[in-house]
């Protein structure tokens, strides 16, 4: 068949040329979705938005339908990642057209998954996946030991500047957002300790967290590595 | 015995039924102590924590008492790593019941230490304990490098910010946090230099603690793969 | 030829001497390009410095003559990479005559990728390049995750806070200035959530980042050690 | 010789006894210093500092002497690192006596390069010095990079936003401050982008500058492990 091989494969001309306009489709609407939560926009421009959003989505709906059609094991395709991820990508439109304002709005926002589509062309994408499912298990290694981190830096400042700074200390919960600002080094400023107790226990903490928080860029990097030089193996 | 398999052994489906049973009461118990230091929580539900913190409590005493009892070398378990964290668990409640209000306080807070009984059920915590034990010789180097590098910028920052901030430079001690918060590159922005002088000093010493700071996460993430690696090696 | 040798190659006295003199007027004319921007410079010093960047665009000409004239394959010295920096280094100078004061000052900016003209004679920037160009694959794979990431991290934040903080979170593109400055752990301050969804969505956040951000810095680290020892190697 | 064994030796009791006071003497020294900055101390406590100061000069003065003396190759000592440290550790104090307060006040500063005496007493230290002269070269290399990257961001961000802040990027010189802080990942907040020009620029520039600013500290971390591993091979 003509049209199975124009959908679900890439060694044609033709089904290249399909696979360029789907990932031309996936982006521009990521684009217009972006554009299109800027305040003060034209009702024109809005209007264009939303003619743009109704074109997408219908192409979205035929590409789904024919990949559906073409395909030898539908039910695979339909419960497979990139067969749900089709389906996220135009759900949030119907549901959103029944619905009032805000629901539609947090739905809308949904078909930003699209943007998961890009993984089927992109290799680099893919490969990187890999790396992530292989440094999986110490990744949650560190997940663990960087909650529990996070944890008693939480209890440790509540206890040195819960009464100085109630506002921003004024219980474990509160403190926790000083506690991931700081050991993950993003410091907004927006919270920081001011008592001598304060700032003698950040510095043993971040003594701690230097030890911990940067530890599964390392593990990734590394696994990345092991994926390339495999891939690199198999070609030759 | 069957109660000396139910409590020391994780076999048996009564044995896991109990360690399942610990683990929750560790994790609620944690959950509570931190939601309870809320401001503003009304007496009942003030009241309703004091009620489950006593359940808790009896609780893990009776599983302490248990976990004496049913062991075989007893000065063994009282004296070990878990035998300390259990009773560091429980003894907080007891000491707090004689003492007034403040010092009671923080006697409480030391409940927190339950959380290191999750790493008796959790093999990813023991797995990182295991990394962090075999970098602990490089960990020291870092650690006496860092040191003195943090000591040398806040001497530094202190000559040449000193007179224009004195606010915040006004001693080497004052300095300090300043070392801190730009050394592990956190930037809270509450100090920073102004004068072109202290600008310049910064510029050479982050040069300097960009090549320090963050290299005891790259030596733990290589001891934290031996781990692994060593791990499913003897698993197989 | 003598001059072909003076200006083509390293190993005579008269070459080295001329290599010497161009990196000193490349080093001297970018600290000139720079002081030159100091805001309330008196008109003498505005004048010498004039006279200082045409005496240079005039040596650098006659350098980039003497090359073409030099070189046995004219062509390919012109389009070669060194080719094309040689000119970019004097054309915005004969460029910015014609033109009025504000295209001009663009132009001049220009002027600083003269600082490329220093890689022809610092090896340590020639082996950084070639790391760099060893680890492009690997870089790639991650330009892509981070820039996905930071597109969701914008539009889930954009969701927490955009009502209520619209001045900083007001569409998806407003928010990815606050995605950046978080992921990047830069944390400048100037905008950072203030709900508690949008607190926990940064948690999130951040712990997915923490995993992707840094990697890149450890992929060029493994390069760079393997183009060092390859060097090594091959001068044994 | 009985005196040369204690000063140059540390095999015997004797020898250990005068390393542990030296040591002492170090550090009591250096946090007499730190806290002697310290504004609003009483007349009494200062002259307690000066006093201590005194002895502590006199005590440093007949090490140093001693230490000639029982050398046997004198000048060698004196112009060796730690020869010069010793000097450098009493020389501020005896020169300062002569000079006017300002002046003394930088003098007594540079007695905190006493710290440096430490490393004859710490074995970490040193490892730690033996890696950073390992990585030297790679190092150098970073360094380059960037301080190319740091000028080259500095001069896109004054053509930003050179006209919209000339208070904080009103020069390439000015707009180094704020390179320094965004690249290093510091973000003290005291100086950012507003344009959306420059927001764009700041884009560019962390997506280049991660790749780069976390090299060295990879490339420490892997020079450290092979120092351990060897010294580890040598033991045994």
């Amino acid at each position: 068949m003509k049209l199975r091989e124009i959908v679900q494969e890439s060694d044609t001309k033709a089904g290249r040329a399909f696979d360029s306009f789907i990932l031309f489709l996936i982006i521009s609407s990521i684009i217009a979705l972006t554009f299109e939560t800027l305040p003060d926009l034209s009702p024109a421009v809005k209007r264009a938005f939303y003619i743009f959003e109704v074109v997408t989505v219908i192409l979205f709906t035929i590409e789904y339908v024919l990949r559906i059609a073409t395909s030898s094991r539908k039910r695979n395709y339909i419960f497979s990642f990139y067969g749900l991820i089709d389906l996220v990508a135009i759900l949030p439109f119907y549901l959103s057209v029944g619905f009032d304002l805000r629901a539609a709005r947090v739905l809308r926002l949904f078909r930003i998954f699209r943007i998961l589509k890009i993984a089927r062309y992109n290799r680099a994408l893919a490969r990187f996946g890999k790396a992530m499912s292989y440094a999986k298990e110490e990744a949650m290694i560190f997940l663990f030991a960087t909650v529990i981190l996070l944890y008693l830096s939480a209890v440790g400042i509540y206890y040195f500047e819960g009464e100085t700074q109630p506002e921003h200390f004024g219980s474990i919960v509160h403190s926790f957002w000083w506690s991931l600002a700081t050991l993950t080094t993003v410091g907004y400023g927006d919270v920081y300790p001011v008592t001598v107790g304060g700032k003698l226990f950040t510095f043993f903490i971040l003594m701690c967290g230097l030890c911990i928080v940067a530890v599964p860029a390392g593990i990734v990097a590394a696994h990345l590595s092991k994926v390339v030089e495999d891939e690199e193996r198999q070609e030759e």
